[in-house]
């Protein structure tokens, strides 16, 4: 097999000849409509918008960083190494994920540089993706930068930033405030003791609510490797004996709790598929045994993460986390990279993904159940219409995820809008989630949601199909009320 | 299983924030394009179609509400009970259906009214929908409303509403002249006498052509439950021997020609897929016997009814009924509220489905026969452009069916317009169909469809991909000639 | 079974009531956006690329037509009879096949003329088609016609084209010339000797680079009928014994070779899907014998395609073919058309596919190889944001081929600018392919294609998500730059 990981040249041949040097000056109106009379009635709607708190439900920042608050090393490790987003696109034109850093810790400085001066020399590759829109407005917000990285100016650039990166302005806690960040939702793992969050929470120069999110899918899929030894870890840090089905669940349980104590408000699903589906008594007991002796078949393990789906939702009926999907992605496409990189490396392909006929068992249970919110999430944009709305637009506790990971750019936000909200209204629409692991594209992905909904809505305005008091008061609803309400905050 | 119905306070949190009164007054350029050079055009072209009378070969109002010609009952029994687009969506925000009627019969004067206040509570909820569209312009058009509905104003709009229903310029007959129906289609039982058909058509009072659609489904399911009882009961009003399946297969084809009678033009189908696949000789009757026996598989059945979809086929190309197929509907997802509720009360959910391997056998045998003409719907926006654009865009005897359904709206309008006409031309559509349960909600249908039929074709004019003479012609078709020619009027 | 060819009587009930003769001249702002102010912004990119020579990597022009010169015989045999876009919109219209001399050779004067006047009355089935746009910007700009085709003005038209096609002027080479086609890529069967590319090369007048695509599909499906003799006369014109597996991958192997000798630059793959999967070593040796002494099975077959799939890649790697994909297509739909006409005759209807999955094998191999140039094309729309953009984001192999075929319209190129660049970025795109059998439309159908890309890019500009020197620069890049690297020009 031939396994060489790609080390290009760091330089792509098309693209590249517009001029090197340019401004960069995110513009007052960018991505409002460009017709001038929808794009007067969408600044309005935004400026309505713009200076409210960040609710961030769901995401990928690390607590620890706020609980340490040092500064950030350097630029690459902050804006390139730990953020797929970008280091696929450069691995894409031709750049080694290796000159990037990625999957390894703490950079020397002269390769922190180099990594960046490969991202300044590709810089074209970014161009019509959001990671470049996210880009420009980080870089000329948080970090003043006024000119277009480009292969000429990326020492300077690298040297503006690390020279705020030493500055108490730009410690964590500080962009914490900055940002205007009300709540923040991390992801972690059901037998981390969240002392991170803990001391957070304790600490009164936090006024932000960072709260845990329960990620248990390692523990719901028997058949992978090391799943017995996490199970009895987990049993291990909630004191329960996990020797039998019943005592797994109940460590399940008692780690929500334990999470919820800790202010978590949701439990996030990312399996294969969809499919939630009860086993006959008992069999969930026998392949439970079986996995923990070793002896379990791949098709055994799928039926019981799908029965425990099903448990999943029960227990969100009983404590109250909101449950949340994003199903279809096929991770870690291409093994020589994930050998050699690790995980979460750019490399996950979404598959069609199927809801309709894979949710009814839980929802003919737990459907109309009050305390049970359910937000679906999708990288396969055909659902949205197909699936998802039709399914929010009928029962009370679903509700449509905002597009997400490869989705989450305009073009497909856009489709979402029309597809959903046209079958089940604005009403049952989660409001956004930035999903992000690049800690200052926080207020950049919110503020490109809350520009999108102000066009949606200001379109919807100017074809008279909505007043403009109610597209107004919708628009504060999805960046406000609406995730508030859906995330139970 | 946790059954619990939700039983909302009829009040979502989200929202709701707008000024609860606001005038109401659809504006004459609604639905039009927002670009003024655009919207210039569109309004050229929708003013030549504007007053064109409405052809609606597909739907779902009762006959008999024309026959006896009485007073609408009141405001909830006319808008909301009875609308599964409009109860699902109140549902989905908390409000309990059984609050609404829905599955009830005529409703006392005081449970109507609360009925109605639930929807005027709840406006918010429909905010971006079609629904919320139609609603607009039924109240104004139709009722003189003159406020956007709210708690406030629930009582005052109920009684308006209420007085004007006891005039007679608001009874059924009325409305229908007044809506400018030319031809409005049913959707009817094959063992139907139809006595109300009848009733109309010898009725000079009555101008528009009422014809009935021959709905076979239930008939050509021999594994779904009662499916014997009801073949005996077609058997006897055919007055045809259905003791074997030639019999049964003679059963139907007297039963459609009683419908063509009647004024039938076309037979409709909504399975679970879009299959049509011949059985070998003998194998149709050997299932029909065991199914008579009341020993049938699922599979059996299944196999059945795609081998009659060819059948019915067949019987197009010899009795001329346009066939319309609309597959791909979950039909009652949620068993709690079929049991409680019934069946159409919003919780159908679509599915993918596929058409071009589906129909491939039916094709092979009918698709150039001058005298067939098969419509093809779908809730699964995917298969426009994909496959039923190609298939209609060779076959002769195949027809795009206007976006139905969840996709009756303006974002699934704009998709399909893009998707089917410039793979297969305009002159493939089927026309607009209505499909609804609503009365009173007809005229609002077609006219949103005129608006953004000149909308699309105005944006073709104004990129100079059209004269804007073609786009008027062909506008006018749309409306009139193309519905006439496929459903051969 | 039914078999009767539609023998239409060239009119189409609906359309046609438009002003029959109208002026026909192209917008020179057609296709850019409607809105004055991004329409500005396209009009100063296009203007960059207006005039840019034609790259063509794929496509179907005989190049027996260059080698010999000679006259077009006449309007309908260029411009009708070869083009099934053209006829199966006719034929749909209820225009017979027959009439049109579909699967005919040459046509008598008489015939052609009629066929002329087939399409001319049937102008208006054409309407919202680029098959109309192309049409009207090749009889204008080519032939100098301008009036807008129609039943009246039929014989005029076709004599005006007819006296064209006499002139030196209109001869293959002269409007090669004029078309500014730099590169033009041809599809020929692997056992072709290429005696009319060698001349083509040979002869100082043509300066056009004329390159074969090797398109080996028939050699890799064992299980359909004459495959063995196929690939007998494959060994025997490669001069290799191909007994055994052995050989007929060194067979595959020297006609690569060939053709890249004759200027070949890519290797064209068409199947029913997109799978490629490895056989245990000595399976793939197993199925080939059996197929060589004809008794393989259909699954055999399929099995042993995919396998080659590989193997198609490894020589890929190898030889530096670029390897393109365009599975998903249902061949032949009507078979009674198939029996009468031949292939290639308008029936072809995409179904669903699936590539994430699909390609992950050929990807862990070669999915980073610095050789491997892999253009993914589509008719299913919705991979290209699903499946295509992840993968051409991640892979520096893989690049999202241009919408084609069905997907090579207005509507679904923008549906295809947004899906894909906004997840895989402006650089993973091939540059446009026209795939066309329709000599005359090659110039209409990139100009077409720089409009839409000139459009969107506008947007970018507008929306300020990108400077306009970076729209210009990329513009040049996807209709220069791009394809010659992508295809190793």
């Amino acid at each position: 097999m031939w396994q060489a990981i790609a080390a290009g040249d760091g330089r792509d041949d098309a693209g590249g000849m517009a001029t090197e040097t340019a401004p960069l000056s995110p513009h007052p109106d960018r991505l409002l409509p460009a017709d001038p009379g929808v794009r007067d009635i969408a600044r309005r709607l935004y400026a309505g918008v713009r200076d409210l708190p960040i609710v961030s439900p769901h995401g990928h920042v690390d607590p620890r960083i706020l609980v340490r608050d040092e500064p950030f090393a350097d630029p690459a490790s902050l804006l390139i190494q730990p953020d797929h987003y970008v280091t696929r696109l450069l691995h894409a034109g031709g750049v080694s994920l290796g000159d990037l850093g990625v999957g390894e810790g703490p950079l020397p400085e002269h390769r922190a540089r180099a990594a960046w001066r490969l991202l300044c020399a590709n810089w074209h590759l970014l161009r019509g993706t959001p990671v470049r829109y996210w880009f420009d407005s980080e870089l000329a917000d948080i970090f003043g930068v006024t000119e277009r990285p480009a292969a000429a100016n990326a020492d300077a650039l690298y040297d503006r930033i690390a020279a705020a990166l030493r500055e108490p302005t730009h410690r964590p806690r500080a962009l914490l405030r900055r940002f205007g960040i009300d709540f923040l939702a991390t992801t972690d793992d059901p037998a981390d003791d969240l002392a991170a969050h803990a001391a957070l929470a304790a600490d009164p120069d936090v006024t932000t609510r960072v709260a845990p999110t329960f990620r248990p899918d390692r523990y719901l899929e028997p058949a992978t490797p090391g799943w017995a030894d996490a199970v009895k870890r987990l049993g291990a840090v909630a004191d329960t004996d996990v020797g039998h089905y019943s005592g797994y669940v109940t460590a399940l349980e008692l780690r929500r709790r334990h999470f919820i104590a800790h202010g978590a408000v949701s439990a996030d699903h990312g399996h294969a598929d969809a499919v939630a589906e009860p086993l006959e008594p008992g069999e969930a007991a026998r392949i439970y045994s079986a996995a923990m002796a070793g002896q379990v078949t791949a098709a055994e393990g799928t039926a019981f993460r799908r029965h425990m789906m099903l448990e999943m939702a029960r227990m969100s009926c009983e404590d109250g986390l909101v449950m949340t999907l994003h199903p279809g992605v096929h991770r870690n496409h291409h093994p020589p990279t994930l050998a050699r990189y690790g995980p979460d490396t750019g490399h996950d392909i979404p598959v069609a993904v199927e809801y309709t006929r894979a949710l009814r068992p839980l929802l003919e249970r737990y459907g109309t159940h009050p305390d049970l919110h359910l937000v679906l999430f999708t990288v396969d944009a055909d659902v949205f219409g197909r699936e998802i709305a039709p399914l929010a637009g009928f029962y009370p506790s679903v509700y449509a995820g905002a597009p997400w990971w490869f989705l989450d750019n305009p073009a497909a936000i856009r489709g979402f809008q029309g597809a959903v909200t046209e079958i089940a209204g604005l009403s049952r629409l989660s409001g956004f989630i930035d999903d992000t692991r690049a800690f200052c594209s926080i207020p950049a992905r919110h503020d490109m949601s809350r520009r999108l909904d102000a066009g949606f809505l200001a379109r919807l305005v100017a074809e008279h199909r909505l007043d403009e008091d109610e597209a107004a008061d919708s628009l504060a609803g999805l960046v406000a009320a609406q995730p508030r309400k859906v995330f139970k905050l």
